[in-house]
């Protein structure tokens, strides 16, 4: 996961000088540069940190050179500033393209399809008649059910788990330890106060661009299907219950539960640890304040203002319903 | 996972009009039935969607049956409404009778005692002294310690890793990255600030029937047993901490989480993300809306009428309160 | 696990009465002991139980001896109330010490580095150029990435998962299926409504004395690291995200998050399900009551009297005013 100063600078465009050896694996600060870190200087107002830098590279605009040596190897560019993203792009590559081949320790059944240039590491399971496209990263310790679809240039981090019969598009990022398809929670109940498991018989689609953060849940559908749109963002330790859907593009942070056959529309955005009751539907283009709790439906006009409280109510007003609560206990004025 | 039309047919005890070889892997609404779908006709309302459906099979009233030829292989009951519910549970038979033998993969303990009939899959580990009991299904990257009693007739999937020293009783169910057993959270204050480790040498007691969704957490106990009794199901993402008991047949939503040494009695349901404080006791047949949190004891006359808010009091009471702190900053009115 | 009578007496310098072969695997009470248990009796209210008792073992102060022969064999000390955190350790020391040598069913990767005494259970995976310390355990289905560094003395619990590039401090234990440095959840927002992945370049660093608990996750930073300092205690599904850094000797409860970049000061105590905005500084000594959201920083001062309320306000004035909410709906009094 390292590169060289050389590599960088190819890679920018940029004029070296000092050791093109160096070789450095993360981005970083220059005001707390190490020698294994690259670091960016455009901001005049920082200019003195080098001076006094362990980072192993620097990037600097060409106005901001130094007049006496430094330690770190430099890299000079017109404007440093478009350094960030390329570097980011650069050492995010490198990352992903390490792994190759079949573990012999993992599993795939015979009546398994793997596309090419595909990763399978060490103790994972790929069941029958799953098919896993080209280019996927199966890290290890993932299981994958039968007759599992897994789109092209997809990374399963390890620890991933993935029923029978769920679907995945293609590009789809699912990091450690992810469910996906697990029974949906499903009760009937007996005259004798103990409760019936309803079969779970159906599936999860999740379309193309999801990503799905770390110990995430995604039930399968009691029938039908769990429906994750393109594009959709989850982040670390959510649930989505069964017969969720969610639209295109909406992203949700981290320990948010939606219940089950709730619709989420396109575009939204949700805070950590929000609440969405089963059996509404939330508009377009909605915005939930973190740690509020939805009820009901929420039409698409009021949604976008963006929600706040259990029950949520829009924004604006929580906070100064809010404010007026923190004094009910004032002693009163006369 | 497939099934045919002849297998379906033989198990409603229907008649079939077209192909018996149809195969099909999913109950879907007739609405939007797809090939490999089997749906259900047996409201009139949805007649006409028959005549252009795309499902592979369609069980059908005889009083609806069309007159036109249609797609799907037909199978045709007198009343089609009883076969939802047999359909479910012959999908479910199917899924669930598949797997057998003990994978060369995986890892028992010589001192480990395993039953009849009990699947064991690849990369799945059983610690030394552990009992697994007959039928068994212990999917692949489980993880059971040393001293472990895992009952009759569970469903262990993927991922689940068990602790030394625990029980697990007949027909339980743990889904996919489950924890049961690790370390409560206990820790004494020392002098300095800094925190000593309290052991925690107890263990976690799992009775019959009961169901636990994915990446949920049962802790074991200081000393002692956290217990969870017969019939309890407890959704994704909850954490149950160390020597709580749960009383019989009570229903968790997701990401709720106990504290320590709190008694749930049972019969009682929880909402998702409901929190609730150690060290109390939470009456027989309590109802707690999703998002509340609890502080103390709960009777159980009034938990049955439900409870709700931050800390939670009755829910009908919590409403009204809140339907007037919507107001707080309403202008005033003269 | 087990433990004699014999071995017992001669850690606890007490003598036998009874059968000193006696085996038993947990501390109980008094009043609920099972034959595989052992204890305490010092307080003379309950010296009754142990006429009835069906313990294993009990420990009994010398004072309380009683008269008649009893089942259990017994241990005399001159003051049994010592005994308690004696016995934990004791069992605790015993448990820890079962496990040593490296499965053949595991993977290292040839330029990783393997310290002294060091445990690695099968199934798990040690990546490139990763360091592991003397004494540390390492579980069955642990995945330890690239260039990963872990001190020593650690346990690893089945199904940890360690990213690439990251950092264990010595002494640290992390729970079954505990994520450490998956992606930080950042995104940029494309014209079209879409997002672009931002790559999460950076690591974790975890330094000395930090316990995780089980299916809590710690993301990479994007740049730089996230840093949960020494002696730091995460209970269960506890989400850090990116750039967090902790203070030492903090103490968090399960399901609480904290959303990128905040800083939180040492010592503080959060209870459960507590939110924490992102880019927010949290002072030393902060408490935080349970389901609390915290939406800006918090100055030392204000912190240690106690936070409670979303957003949340001062403890004691947070349960005046929800008092005086609970009668915003009772008939007006004229």
């Amino acid at each position: 996961m390292e590169v060289s100063a050389e590599r960088i600078a190819q890679h920018l465009k940029g004029e070296i000088i000092g050791d093109p050896n160096v070789k450095v694996n993360m981005v970083a600060k220059i005001e707390t540069g190490k020698p294994n870190n690259v670091c960016i200087l455009h901001n005049p107002k920082y200019q003195n940190y080098l001076l006094t830098s362990n980072a192993g590279i620097v990037v600097v605009s060409r106005n901001l050179l130094p007049e006496q040596k430094v330690k770190p190897t430099l890299i000079v560019m017109e404007d440093a500033h478009s350094a960030f993203a390329m570097l980011l792009d650069l050492l995010n590559t490198i990352k992903k393209s390490q792994k190759k081949g079949h573990s012999l320790l993992s599993y795939r059944a015979w009546s398994s399809k793997i596309g090419k240039k595909v990763y399978i590491g060490r103790f994972s399971y790929i069941g029958s008649k799953s098919k896993v496209g080209n280019g996927c990263q199966i890290h290890p310790q993932v299981y994958i059910g039968s007759d599992v679809t897994i789109g092209e240039n997809c990374i399963l981090y390890p620890g991933v788990k993935i029923y029978d019969g769920c679907k995945v598009g293609n590009n789809c990022i699912l990091h450690a330890n992810v469910v996906i398809g697990s029974d949906g929670f499903g009760f009937a109940p007996v005259e004798d106060g103990s409760y019936k498991k309803i079969p779970q018989t159906g599936n999860v689609v999740l379309e193309d661009d999801v990503e799905i953060g770390s110990n995430t849940v995604v039930d399968r559908a009691a029938m039908g299907s769990t429906i994750v749109r393109r594009g959709v963002k989850l982040d670390n330790l959510i649930q989505i219950a069964h017969n969720v859907e969610i639209g295109e593009d909406t992203v949700i942070a981290a320990q948010t539960g939606i219940a089950g056959s709730t619709k989420v529309g396109k575009n939204c955005m949700f805070g950590g640890q929000v609440g969405i009751a089963g059996h509404i539907v939330i508009g377009d283009g909605t915005k939930i304040n973190a740690k509020s709790g939805i009820q009901g439906n929420v039409k698409s006009e009021l949604g976008q203002k963006g929600l706040m409280g259990i029950p949520a109510i829009q924004m604006t007003q929580y906070l100064k319903c809010y404010a007026k609560f923190r004094h009910l206990a004032d002693p009163e004025k006369k």
